[in-house]
């Protein structure tokens, strides 16, 4: 069931509580591990880096139940600050203790922007991309972490993040629309006529989180923004945007985009940079992709070109949800926009 | 992502707008009428009680899309009102008006508490069961048009509900314990002390709405509560109890229960009596089936005895949402209670 309600606006400590409360669960931290991807990315990358941490000071900004720093730990860190908000900060103590690497992990429990540390650090290493990237705004506090704590030529990991879109083909949307046709064979009653207002739910502005099937990409993904951890600014994820152009495969009817990011690790070795891919063309992760599904289907043939901005920026109602707007052009068609969502069920609840 | 917050009570009109808001969306009702076992044993129950319905007047609360209304007329109802108190009873009118059933059925928009009907009626229809059969507790309206539409001797459809629990094994809550274990394997880090906090989340007292597998099951299940639908009262729901007593297949390790619901129709030649099951030994429903973990796995044998009292009762916090207290004893082990209830998104939200 989805509870569509009147939205207001959240105060901040209010958004916050909500934010933090949801990371108290269990579940979100077995589903963050147990994603081999994302992981064993940070695993390796922390691994390969070792020459860079061995020795040096590390902050984990948003340390969950501190499985980063236990990396860092393994990769020589003399000392390790684990900042965490929630109370699963409790359990990354005792992870830390059960490692016996009291002598080496601090856990930090607090917010990155209130807590204090006793020293500068070398090196920020954090896992702090939401849906579609953006989602939880959590790189801002990487990036106050940054400008507060980070020494003059320290590391960041990640130290680089990329946005990407392409025009998809969602089969499960146009199969939930076509289900209104198919009432009448099985129950003898016509609902076809549901349909219209089934598109209206379906096909809403909500960014739906979904795994797309490669096969249903129908072009090359397009990069529309690039954020270097080293020089972006808070200032500058007020609006991420960018410009893309796509080139259909072949014929196929568009009747949503696809958005996923990468992010990656600087090696010492810079030709072999890590990569940790959220792509419909590589292995899932938790993230899946955002999917933003466009009010009517489009046909397009083969090399129809499809094109447009995209601009992402918090929402109104709470900073820590992300907007995607999507300005495009498909074909000769005129140019159409779109404004999409995260639903926020704790906002919806609002009077 | 689960949001853990504080609850506090929420008046009554925000928790009807809340709850009358849930079913505006298209999603719920394409589950409903896409759970084949629900639809065709209403259309089937409603065809076969055709010669009580040919020529009468029939009420359907909570009509929805109004394909029950649909099924009432095509079983020859002189007129059926189809009372709805969501948005979706716009797309309702419309199903009827494509039917070309508008001279006998009349969408009624509001709540059956609130709406006035030209005339008493001969029968009710109604598919008001929840989640554990009573979350939601749209059978008070139900009881409310009894004793306010129906004539003397009207048929009600269902007429009965009856309530059952069995003690289960459900492996994959072990499986997400266990989980914890693996992860020094997979990564090098001991986190098999998360094992504790996870149970506290997963073993929680949340009611959860999932399909058990009929191998989990440890013994019969044992009914606990019948509710006759001529003559129960509002006040009799304000608490469903009953005593059950199990004994147990085999040698298993009992860590929850699972409680599920049947519901009744009456039929002209009584020896066939119509029964829709949500019993875990019957095809999937989309209530699937109410687990309620226990805190402790416990171990049984064969015949070893499960027995208690379970009640089941609105929340504090919001009248629609179901408590459900379980008092047990498993064979020899002292008398354990626990008090479950379904997770209230909308009141969790809440300061």
């Amino acid at each position: 069931m989805s509870h569509v309600g009147k939205k207001r606006k959240l105060d901040k400590s209010r958004q916050d509580r909500l934010y933090f409360d949801s990371y108290s669960d269990v579940t979100i931290h077995e589903e963050m591990i147990a994603d081999h991807v994302r992981t064993n990315t940070y695993r390796t990358a922390i691994l390969r880096n070792s020459e860079s941490i061995r020795g040096k000071v590390v902050l984990d900004v948003g340390a969950g139940t501190g499985v980063l720093s236990v990396f860092c730990a393994q990769a020589g860190a003399k000392k390790v600050y684990a900042v965490e908000a929630c109370s699963i900060a409790e359990q990354a103590a005792k992870i830390v203790k059960h490692n016996n690497m009291e002598d080496r992990i601090e856990v930090v429990r607090g917010t990155v922007e209130t807590v204090e540390l006793p020293e500068m650090v070398e090196v920020i290493v954090s896992e702090w991309m939401g849906y579609a990237l953006l989602h939880e705004s959590m790189l801002n506090s990487v990036l106050y972490a940054r400008d507060k704590w980070l020494k003059a030529g320290g590391l960041i990991l990640p130290s680089k993040a990329e946005l990407y879109i392409a025009p998809i083909s969602d089969p499960v949307a146009e199969d939930r629309l076509h289900f209104w046709y198919t009432v009448k064979e099985q129950y003898g009653v016509d609902m076809s006529c549901m349909s219209d207002f089934a598109r209206g739910c379906i096909m809403n502005s909500d960014i739906t989180v979904n795994s797309v099937t490669v096969e249903d990409v129908l072009s090359h993904p397009a990069r529309f923004a690039e954020l270097d951890l080293h020089s972006v600014t808070v200032d500058h994820l007020r609006s991420v945007e960018g410009h893309f152009r796509c080139e259909s495969f072949g014929s196929a009817t568009v009747n949503a985009f696809c958005v996923y990011f990468t992010v990656t690790f600087p090696c010492p070795d810079k030709a072999h940079a890590l990569v940790l891919s959220t792509s419909p063309f590589k292995p899932e992760t938790h993230w899946k992709q955002a999917v933003l599904y466009l009010d009517a289907p489009t046909d397009v043939v083969q090399d129809t070109p499809v094109t447009g901005t995209v601009s992402m920026y918090p929402s109104n109602q709470s900073a820590r949800h992300i907007c995607i707007h999507v300005d495009y052009t498909i074909g000769e068609q005129k140019r159409r926009s779109k404004t999409f969502s995260i639903p926020d069920w704790s906002a919806e609840a609002q009077p």
